[in-house]
């Protein structure tokens, strides 16, 4: 809610909300901002203030008015170079190759943080959103465990040196006892800590891979993961996902290009509890992956995000291959703490120095407090006994949530399972996740699974955050105006 | 020391030691092990000791025997796929194409953390190193802060959710003050926060780059940039440091090359404190590269690493730019907390939205514990006080260190300043470095601070390890025997 304030005039707050928002991405380049009517009605001022808050972002370059059509945001992003040579006021047109285009995940990724911290715009919900609400991961093990690990003379001793390039050691035991539970035998040498499950990816992409050479990849999958690709210049091959796990046959085609180039390096799947699918893969179909990875010669990155939301004995394609030519990724973000930032991998022996090296060229090591505090909680059984705690709530969020989106006439893809449900909607998502936001809440459309971006009548629903009917009741009626 | 103890057997500790130092590179590939006679004269061990410990470095693949020669690093490091098809026992020949060779920084990196934390062999000193030592960083605002940001109800708000993409907004208020205070403007809203500044220097360089782009860095520079550049597949160009900065000419020769793709794109630079001369930049020169860069359509990357340990009115181009074309990169490593890996950079409005986008890709947002406690300790003036005693205690360092390697028959390519030297010993520093090493020293020879590595009689000391005269009677008594 806007409210009067001697600080700031309405006007400037409202002017200041859309400009974040549109920095944010929440409105991406070329959305068109809401009429002054509408926009007066929903934020309860005058139309006066609308037009003297555009007027503020028209002068910032944000928005262009269209005759006759409104006000919409500026599409123009292009070579960096350019874009400073114009703050120069240089009239040189812009030289050299284009960098890339805004990552298609952005609206996404940058909705998952604002969301959360309410900054410029309050959301009504984040039914989109890929994490679990704050107050689901709360728990009293976190204090307890920065507190044992800040003491004065610990805290210097993590703090004052660059700590072991490959992580802390105590966690890296923890995370093989863990890693055995599920298991997968993996050597505290075997084990590299990171910057979230995010830079394991990332360090992995970047060790095995360079530019041009072919990856293949889930399909539908996570946004970040096909961006981070296109960012490094990959060729990505998507591979469909089905109930069972990835479509074999597409993978072989794609082993048996003729040109030796084109053959993939590397399959980067999510086993347990896809997303967006929610599906495991299944004991046959694992082994079957892995006898083609041997065949052709492929790598593969098993991404187990949602590893604590999933029963113990889901099928992982590490534990049937032994890390032989499987590379196990995992972290903490999806269950206790995200801003903590503690990722791992798990690799081939040949291979974990190489990842160290990378590790070193991108953030040269990484922060110990929180590695320790973790490998704390994991060795008191803490993180079990909370995940148990937080695989039950999710299950009753889950039946609620099923049974408001059948009773809004939607569809599941398939087995609703996990976070995730994969939910056919009957119209366009993208234009619905458009209105939507207007209205407060944050979705995720379908064609932000793909690779290639395409239109989509599916969207993702977060299963801890769909369990009100307000949302459902509101999502009806604008599904209805479409 | 290697002492008799129930759980590991003398010859077991001595293999896992020369493992651990192959492992971390401080014995690369091809380097040569003691011969037996020396390396049991040197543990206090007896030669069956030492044979039986190479015979379980060779039974691991770790080192090989050359007839009549003695033992060695084995060299293999060759296709990842291949090493793991080997791991398979299987016969046929790797496929692809091979991956980058190791990093050549790995041994200084590896040596950088190795020393400190004491695993496996106790180093005498490390002349060579990075860092300023552990107990110079010694402070009570460490412990302080984090109990400041710590408490429950703020470490519940800084764990369980992402945090914000740009980074915590206290710590960049704090930093827009500090950067005033050396006269670069940078609104908070151009500041991005990372995981230390070589994460900083890692996402420009993904995002403005693209493989085969040609970069200009400094000639001596810092090995783990040309490690990064190399492994990105960038173009290196090499700009020689001169008393007063980057050599001129050789900027203008490569922005005039035939080639538009073989232009420079990007020129990163340590203007303060330049490592490892020591060197700092001109007000004249800074203004030339500045002109050559408007001129040629190329950005700056300003790296101010050793920002702390100089003067505040050192000349930094980003302060005669005003962040026009000009990316401002600095972190607290070299003074405070080095594993607390809090970095950033200031840019250019017009490019900060898409810093956020790759640090997204990469590591999603950055912990914001470290983040809340370095404003708190920058608010208050804590950490401008500290280094203001950590300078005047280099100062001494300095004068000591200088007059000892003098005394040793060294000479300074330049006048010695900051935390660095950049001596001529007369000898090959790469033999030297070796020879060293043996004696439990870990130099930093010349060869590491080129892009193209070449022998050199040059190498880098760090003053606040070189103050000690037994350093120096060792190193000479080495010298003389090569």
């Amino acid at each position: 809610m806007l409210t009067r304030s001697p600080s700031e005039t309405l006007t400037d707050q409202l002017a200041n909300r859309y400009a974040q928002r549109i920095r944010d991405r929440l409105l991406p380049p070329g959305a068109r901002l809401p009429s002054v009517r509408e926009c007066a009605q929903r934020h309860e001022v005058s139309p006066y203030t609308v037009v003297a808050a555009y007027d503020q972002l028209l002068a910032q370059g944000l928005i262009e008015a269209r005759r006759n059509r409104g006000f919409y945001v500026r599409e123009s992003r292009g070579d960096p170079r350019a874009e400073v040579a114009a703050g120069e006021r240089q009239a040189r047109p812009p030289a050299g190759p284009r960098v890339q285009p805004p990552v298609d995940a952005a609206t996404l990724i940058r909705g998952m943080f604002r969301q959360v911290d309410a900054h410029g715009e309050q959301m009504k919900g984040a039914p989109g959103m890929g994490v679990l609400p704050a107050d689901w991961l709360e728990s009293p093990i976190l204090g307890a465990a920065v507190r044992r690990v800040t003491h004065a003379a610990n805290l210097r001793a993590l703090s004052l040196q660059y700590g072991e390039p490959a992580g802390d050691p105590a966690l890296r035991r923890a995370l093989s006892h863990k890693l055995r539970s599920m298991d997968i035998e993996a050597a505290p040498g075997q084990i590299v800590t990171t910057v979230g499950a995010t830079h394991a990816l990332d360090v992995i992409c970047r060790t095995l891979l360079k530019a041009g050479d072919a990856v293949m990849v889930d399909e539908p999958g996570w946004a970040v993961e096909f961006a981070r690709l296109t960012q490094m210049g990959m060729r990505i091959l998507p591979v469909p996902r089905r109930e069972d796990g990835p479509d074999l046959d597409v993978i072989a085609n794609y082993c048996e290009a003729h040109e030796p180039q084109h053959r993939p390096k590397l399959f980067i799947s999510v086993s347990v509890l896809h997303n967006p699918t929610g599906l495991c893969l299944t004991p046959s179909n694992a082994h079957r992956v892995l006898r083609l990875a041997q065949q052709h010669d492929f790598l593969v990155v098993e991404d187990d995000t949602y590893s604590h939301l999933a029963t113990p004995h889901a099928t992982r394609m590490c534990a049937l291959d032994a890390l032989q030519r499987t590379i196990y990724v995992s972290g903490f973000a999806k269950i206790l703490a995200p801003n903590w930032r503690v990722g791992y991998l798990a690799a081939p022996p040949a291979l974990v120095e190489r990842f160290i090296d990378t590790k070193l060229l991108t953030t040269l090591t990484t922060p110990a407090l929180f590695e320790q505090a973790l490998a704390h909680c994991l060795e008191q059984g803490q993180i079990r006994r909370h995940a148990e705690r937080v695989r039950a709530r999710l299950d009753g969020a889950r039946s609620r949530s099923v049974q408001l989106a059948l009773k809004a006439g939607c569809r599941f893809v398939n087995e609703p399972a996990g976070l995730f449900g994969w939910l056919d909607t009957g119209v366009d998502t993208d234009r619905l996740a458009q209105v939507m936001l207007d209205e407060g809440y944050l979705l995720a459309p379908g064609s932000l699974f793909h690779a290639v971006r395409q239109p989509s009548t599916l969207m993702r629903i977060n299963f801890a955050n769909t369990q009100d009917s307000q949302f459902w009741t509101d999502f009806n009626r604008i599904r209805g105006r479409l």
